[in-house]
């Protein structure tokens, strides 16, 4: 421990990576892109290879209360292939690391390893290594994927330039939703023997905390639409913080219409319940892995005929900032928990 | 939690990682090799690309009590370099993910990829690729390293030929003994506010334990040589252990000759103090980083050129088992903690 003392807080999640890894050069010709957007890029040749590394830690990212094992595998390898699907790749390699305390026995591994297996076959990923590790406390999963693409069709994070329509696959805030009704569940369980979940009619929400899909179908649909974004990112952490990260990677802003924003009638329902708005869980909820990405104006007919995509905005000179416009016409300026402008 | 419960300990961690890995197809033709190497194999057109993931946990992996951050960084890189070494690798890429508590500071963390850093300088890898998550208690490290190989260079641990010699780089025992003698300051440290430690002729032992070092040297040195292993592991569980992986891998047996078995002056010295046998610190200490390898017999003259490897026994048929011959000629079977027989 050292004497000056920052907290972690302070510069926030994003802020703190990019100070550690500020000072690292690059010195293989084979790396393409180091840190800073989805996936590492590495030359393979012929076509880019795509790596990233993700990590997820029992009471923090999962409450195991609630999680199946089976669920929380699948999700794992789900969280892993959206970020090479946000280069436009493919993923093809995946491995597993896992840290175990005593408290799990083989038939629990099993559990996980059956849900990682389940998303391997639905997502044609092969499973190429592992490496169990005891540990002192809980579970940490650590999944590395590795994916390809063609090199005239890799997407960054940087590529958005003005009058690009903003456009994400699937709906938001029901994972976020889901997280809350089984928060609330497992408050309302503690201490009852015999208790009954009150999830009728929340089917859908749950299904998103728990059983996320990797967006697969609409990266096919946007290549047989012979489609390639100027821009993409996978949404971890909400439409609010990913949409910023394009803008600042793209050195653009931004005009997000309200109205546009797609949330299921099942997330609207459990807002109401809670007092809560649906659209803040949709910009700052988190956990839906959808895609966000742009694309040019020009291809606007063509978007809007690929299914199970919406244009939620378009893309503004950088000195106009990153706006949110209510359906009255007001704009409210972005935000999100966790990411400080760069000074 | 399931309902029968079979501890992780009955079947061994070798025995886990196969019995969870078991049943996973391979999909892709890009996927050369899967798990049960050093690293997995990809096939990237001209030549094959080699993936390591390892997760390195806090009071499990180190103790941050005697280990300092800076050589913590520099360590969990070395790790993952040495999983490419034993491939025959060059390593080139690598990400970190990190999960930290409240109790680190950014200085904390800074000090940390400081030595990241550093050993990204020494064996020329490039960062690509970072994360850092919240974890309710302690500091756990992911590392992944990428790494090339041109495809006729590339050594697995299946390899190994009967009448083989067995090599191996550096010497064994000394970052087992220089735990030991850390965790004996840490006791005699233990409410005591003015502590000095005895480390004095220890050095070395502390270095193998703290600031251990990849064997590129050795690595090159093969290679001007014109020298490629037939088989090849870094040993990291002790030199029992790997030895029977490439045992079990290659399908053979194996005689290594107790008095060959490479031994540092101070790790003797500990050992005495400790009333303990060195050669079971080599055998099973673990924690050297050092290559396991094997090359036909008819390059020892070849071998026996190249500085800082020591050849200790050679490859027999698998019936004739695995087996340590002392100085007296019995022979002992080799067995290893953790490391079950197939059934």
């Amino acid at each position: 421990m050292q004497n000056k003392r920052t907290e972690i807080s302070e510069v926030g999640e994003f802020g703190l990576i990019r100070r550690l890894t500020d000072r690292f050069p690059i010195r293989n010709a084979s790396t393409v892109m180091g840190a800073g957007d989805d996936a590492a890029v590495i030359d393979a040749g012929d076509k880019y290879l795509l790596l990233t590394s993700d990590l997820l830690l029992e009471g923090i990212d999962f409450d195991l209360v609630y999680f199946p094992l089976k669920h929380l595998g699948y999700k794992a390898v789900v969280v892993g292939i959206n970020d090479i699907l946000a280069m436009n790749g493919t993923p093809e390699q995946l491995t597993v690391a896992i840290g175990v305390s005593a408290k799990f026995a083989i038939e629990d591994l099993e559990e996980l390893y059956s849900g990682i297996r389940s998303a391997c076959e639905d997502y044609k990923v092969d499973l190429v290594g592992g490496d169990t590790d005891s540990s002192v406390t809980g579970l940490t999963i650590a999944v590395s994927v590795v994916g390809s693409v063609e090199k005239e069709r890799i997407v960054y994070r940087s590529g958005a330039k003005e009058n690009d329509l903003v456009c994400i696959t699937g709906d938001l805030g029901a994972a976020y939703m889901g997280l809350h009704l089984l928060e609330r569940e497992k408050r309302a369980f503690a201490g009852n023997d015999n208790p009954q979940p009150q999830f009728e009619g929340y089917e859908y929400l749950l299904r998103r905390q728990l059983m996320p899909s990797a967006p697969t179908t609409a990266i096919a649909a946007l290549r047989t639409a012979g489609i390639v974004p100027t821009s993409m990112i996978d949404i971890s952490d909400g439409l609010a913080s990913d949409m910023l990260q394009i803008c600042r990677s793209s050195s653009c802003g931004v005009r997000i219409y309200l109205e546009r924003i797609p949330i299921a009638r099942e997330t609207h329902k459990m807002a109401d319940e809670l007092h809560a708005d649906p659209v803040v869980a949709a910009l700052n909820g988190g956990g839906d892995h959808e895609l966000l990405f742009t694309v040019p104006l020009a291809q606007q007919s063509r978007i809007a005929g690929v299914g199970g995509i919406d244009i939620i905005g378009h893309i503004t000179p950088a000195d106009t900032g990153a706006k949110l416009i209510t359906p009255d016409g007001s704009e409210i300026t972005l935000t999100a928990p966790g990411f400080v402008e760069r000074q």
